[in-house]
């Protein structure tokens, strides 16, 4: 019985991911660290975590679960941290959008003799914007929560049953757990989540373009527009360590795109178009 | 006062025109006409229409006002037709999405002495499907409607009436008016829903393409996946016309898309991806 969660991290996920585990009937402590303590504030007015630290290694080392829930970049320097901090029989996960990094940390430093657990994780939820205010018990449901666990990993059975326990709570917070390999999961996501995200920001800020040459787009736009646009709201913040962890399968995928688009261009009078809404039409059909 | 308008086509658009018209108090007579018989007792059996007719020229020739509701290339054909059997004191209007042409047709064949009036038009309405099952009497509601009328127009005072009266039915249905010039409202919806359209469609074939390479993406997509889609529903038929009658402003659009994307997929590691962000969250925020 997990008794204590460490929460690092209480942005739109990390919040989320509390207020959920109440919901579900978690009875234990939930225990928040955040590198802005104001919004760490937020996450504690929200009853997201029961009371909040100053020190991340610090709320770790007393927890017997500890979730990440931080940019992947800042995940990593946190399980530098606490690889060295934390015994065997504890757990660290987490929620970061891209796993082949964080596998590899986690090979290097966890999952052996003498090491602590780590079991990568990545919820597919979120909001175009971040932030403990948006935070939502409802986030998870019906979500997919993929782990990328490794097959060779050694723990102990206390570790162990920590690893099953979260995985339940995960499903009690409403999601479908999905195992695949850290790879296949950075490839999958490049196509389902990445390239949509790169590419509503590519349009948006071209558009924006257009409008700063004089042509009032918003004035005539409709549904289709504010749909293929309103995840240019966003941040920078958000999506620059995917963009840093998750290279080659996102240049894939645009790359991909673009030569798609060029053909469709090519093809606005030809029969090829036809093909190319029935391919479309498929894929939603699915 | 309009005592009977005929609605040529019976689609979505055709069959929300007829029941926002008697939502918002029209009194007169509608008659219907539809290529496909079925979809026109689609739209009687909802009360868009009052009546069907069997012939198109026939429908129009008893009524004060005529509004095209079927694909451009279509409505330019229906336009030469009743060019010759309408008279000076009767008004066509339309609800396609392209300008340039019909505005063109219009100059030619309408607008002039002894020849009957022309008032382009384009509602930004619509849905990813069409027909008269989804006619909706609130489908204009908030909505642009776009005239693209002819500063040169020759009328009689009595088509002039009708060409009012047609606008106020608009408002009355819920939209707001805008006067564009035709090339300028082709311009402006190849941005703003032309190519939003297009893409939708090259991801959705894209994607299947990668289901069809054993990438399950069903099974991990959320809401980034959904919504950037949803358009890729759209089918050919309704957007053949569109690509036909408006191929230079999509190519243009297109291309500059194109290549913003490989501008954003050579620099996601650079600090030109903030920029791009930064440029996507001012369109958003407008």
């Amino acid at each position: 019985m997990i008794e204590r969660i460490a929460i690092l991290g209480t942005g739109l996920l990390g919040a989320s991911a509390g207020l959920a585990l109440r919901a579900a009937g978690y009875g234990g402590e939930l225990v928040g660290w955040n590198r802005n303590p104001e919004n760490g504030r937020a996450a504690l007015e929200k009853g997201a975590v029961d009371r909040l630290v100053s020190d991340s290694v610090e709320a770790a080392r007393t927890a017997q679960v500890t979730l990440l829930a931080v940019p992947v970049l800042a995940s990593l320097g946190l399980m530098e941290q606490l690889a060295a901090a934390l015994g065997p029989d504890q757990l660290v996960t987490d929620v970061g959008s891209t796993k082949a990094r964080v596998a590899e940390t986690a090979a290097r430093l966890y999952n052996a003799l003498g090491k602590p657990a780590f079991l990568p994780g990545h919820p597919m939820a979120g909001k175009e914007r971040g932030g403990a205010e948006l935070g939502d018990a409802q986030l998870f449901e019906s979500a997919v929560w993929i782990f990328t666990d490794d097959p060779q990993a050694q723990r102990t059975p206390a570790a162990s049953a920590l690893v099953n326990e979260w995985r339940e709570w995960t499903a009690a917070m409403g999601a479908r757990t999905l195992d695949l390999a850290p790879a296949r999961h950075d490839e999958l996501v490049a196509w389902v989540s990445h390239l949509p995200q790169f590419l509503a920001t590519a349009l948006s800020a071209l558009l924006e373009e257009q409008e700063d040459k004089g042509l009032d787009l918003h004035q005539v736009g409709g549904r289709a527009l504010r749909e293929m646009t309103r995840l240019g709201s966003s941040p920078f913040s958000m999506w620059r360590d995917i963009a840093h962890t998750n290279t080659e399968p996102i240049e894939r995928a645009l790359l991909a795109l673009e030569q798609r688009l060029a053909h469709l261009r090519e093809n606005l009078r030809t029969p090829a178009l036809r093909e190319e809404f029935e391919q479309a039409n498929r894929f939603r059909k699915e």
